[in-house]
This record gives structure tokens, sequence and C-alpha cells, in this order.
């Protein structure tokens, strides 16, 4: 499914505010007669888009999928569109059957913003130095203990990741892509780490510091959190 | 200035409903300290947007334009975007000087939707045959009496328009754009223009009857007006 989050508390489900997942069941629910738990490849957080999120939830209901798929698509918000359904062997799970998910943070470096893309870009005043960020992103690669970009509440889970591509495209039209392959994310971990690079980009920092805030394995090391509006969850791989 | 127009009623100032006008004269009083008419170049209605909307106030404020732009941009919301101030000679008009206007209109023939464009697209389904498109934009060109595009409830000015273009740019990745620069524009005249075009493009009619349509001068010949959020005021030519 794809979905833009700009108006909602996130995906998962909480009391008193609006989220994908309660949405989502709400649909299911009028679709199938029955309650369901929908389990997503990740919790995107308030304000972060989806291209690509993968969900499954367990079912007794024998309506095809494709039915399903259409179904929720008139009953969803047009800020949400289920772009495929389909059935999965019962020990499929989006979570923990994903390989690897593939983020993207989008920047806006110009003078002017896009008023259009207000909710879908960060916009970024000062000249970036985009080499400097290229060299940042360069000491991501590989398996790391990356508590440095994990922020706190985050459950006492092993912070070592593996980090399969991250990498830097544009500038086009003074639009950045930072797009990030891992095998897993920590809590904000994409955000905090953008805010570090760009942090690099401004020249507060050199390429060398940001290494070294790696290695640090400290989160008051690194930079601050991007903002939630230029992230994008782009793809799930099983 | 440049506005996304999706949370207003359009540009001219309502009585319980807000509307661009009101915002921009509201900041205005803020940085002069005095109630000014804002003139703009056309009434833009409500969910249509503007990359360049040209606006003019006559004061006897001596606040300079570029301090007035950066004073605007730092009070108004972040869908209004003021990109440029200067002065101009005391019989300047927004409207009544402007030379021809440049609107464009956006569309998206697939079958999924772009969720991160609903507010800036009209999404077709059925494929659209965009030859027969270009033929109606063809008999467009000139000065004709545009009745048939014309919704009820405008004034009784003189009906007869000068179309300098009228074009179809697309389909790339599904997405057309029909450009129409004329010397003025009847209201609703460009939705009334496209919905029909569309007729069209979806093979309800053939391009013949779109030349008919436009001879009747009766607006009952003409299709449906197209939704609003496709429509972009692009620029405005003095």
């Amino acid at each position: 499914m794809a979905y833009d989050g700009t108006r909602y508390h996130g995906w998962q489900r909480q009391k008193n505010a609006m989220t994908l997942q309660e949405v989502m069941e709400d649909r299911i629910r009028v679709m199938t007669g029955a309650s369901h738990t929908l389990i997503a490849s990740g919790r995107t957080d308030a304000g972060v888009h989806a291209l690509n999120q993968v969900c499954n939830f367990v079912t007794r209901s024998s309506i095809p999928p494709q039915s399903l798929q259409k179904g929720l698509n008139s009953l969803l918000p047009d800020d949400i569109f289920v772009k495929d359904a389909g059935w999965v062997p019962i020990d499929f799970h989006s979570r923990y059957s994903a390989k690897s998910k593939i983020y993207e943070y989008r920047i806006l470096n110009s003078e002017t913003p896009d008023i259009f893309q207000r909710n879908f870009i960060w916009h970024i005043r000062p000249p970036l130095n985009v080499e400097a960020m290229e060299v940042c992103l360069s000491h991501l690669r590989g398996s790391h203990d990356f508590s440095s970009f994990r922020s706190s509440g985050s459950s006492n889970t092993d912070p070592v990741r593996s980090v399969l591509t991250a990498e830097l495209h544009g500038p086009l039209n003074g639009r950045l892509r930072i797009v990030v392959e891992a095998d897993g994310f920590l809590r904000h971990m994409v955000r905090n780490i953008v805010g570090t690079v760009v942090e690099a980009g401004l020249g507060k920092m050199g390429p060398h510091r940001f290494k070294e805030i790696v290695s640090l394995k400290d989160r008051r090391a690194a930079g601050v959190k991007a903002p939630p509006q230029g992230l994008f969850l782009v793809d799930v791989r099983y």
C-alpha cells in the first residue's frame, strides 16, 4: 500500500489519535465482518509516508484478495491506496519475513520553498556540500552498532544493523534524495542519520567527525533528527 | 505569489469562508498598519492553485518591497508564498493591465491514482485519446465567442476572447498538461473546456462535435466542468 502520512499519527494504533493501522483495520472489518490485527513491515512515524508498505493479516475469510483490494480502496480515504493484494503462506510475517527495507529521504536545497511539496520534502535554504554528505553516507555501509542514531524510547533490541545501501541522488533542480537500505532500522534511525548528514552538508562538522559519531555508539554525539515529512518507506524485500 | 488553493474558498473575499484575498490582506495590514484592497490578475476558484499569481495594492506605506515580501512570508501559512515584490507605476492594475494569462490543467491518465498528487491533478482511469483531444484544442485558437464554456452566474461582459495558445503536453508517465493562454477568461472557462475535451478523449464525442460546440455559443452544448484541483494559474503577461 501507499499512503500520505501527513494526517496520521503514524502507523501504530493509539488511543485518541488517528493512525494508519486503525483506519486499515476498520475497513478490513467492514469487508470481512471480523476484527483482524494488521501487521506492517515497520511502524512509520507521524507524518512519514509510504510508497510501498507491506502488510498482512491472518483470516478465516475467503474473500478473494482482488475483491478485498477493490473494496478497501473504495472505503479508504484518498490518502491511502492498496496497490496489490494476494494470499501468502501462513508463516509469512510482514515484519519478521522482511530481508531488507528501503527508505528514501527527500531534501529541497533552494532559496525558495516548494509549497506544493511542503508535506513531502525537507526544505533547507543554505547551500549543502553534497560531496561531504556522500562521504558521511559511505561510513554507514556494512554492519555497525547504530546506537548513535537510535532515539531513546526504543526497545532494548540488538543495535547492530547491516546497511546495504546508503547513497545520495541529485541534486536535480535543487532536490536531493538520500536512499538507505538495511536489514532493519532502529527507532528514528533514518531521520537521525539524515539530520547528522545535513549538519556535515552545512559545514557544521567534517565527514571524519561523522565516522567518529558512528563509532561512539552514543545518541548524544549525533545531530538533530530530520523532520518526518521528507521520509518515505520505498520498498520492502523478502 | 504561489499558492496551494486546496484549503481556500478561492481568491475573492467572502463572509464565513477562508479566502486567499482575506489571508493576504490580513497579513498586509499587520505589515503596514493599514487596511488595503489587494487586486489580483484574476479570481481563482476554490481548490484552484497558482504558480505565479500577480497582485497589487495602492499604499501610502513606505515599507521597502523586499521587506514586505520577507515579512509576509514569515506571517503567511505555508501554502502561500510571495515570490517577488516591487514598486509599480500608480496606473498599474493587476487585472486590467494584463495582456494575457496562462492556465495549465493537469490530468493523470492511469489505472492507479497518485495519492501524493491528489490535490493537484485530475485522475482519469479510462485511456484517453490524446490525438482527439489535440484536435479539439486546435479549434479554440483565435478569437471566438466562448459562451459555450462560460458558467452561469458570470457577469454580462462580452464573451469574445482571444486564445493565443491551446496545447496538450504529454503523456509523460501518464501525465497530460493542457495549457491555455488567452487575453482573458470567462467564468470557469478552462475547466469547462477541459471537461469537454476529456469527453472527446473518452470517445463520447468526435473532435468535429467539439468545433460545433464552440460555434453553438450555448453552455448546454458543452461537457461537464473539470474538477478544480487540476487547474493552475501559471503566468500573467503584461
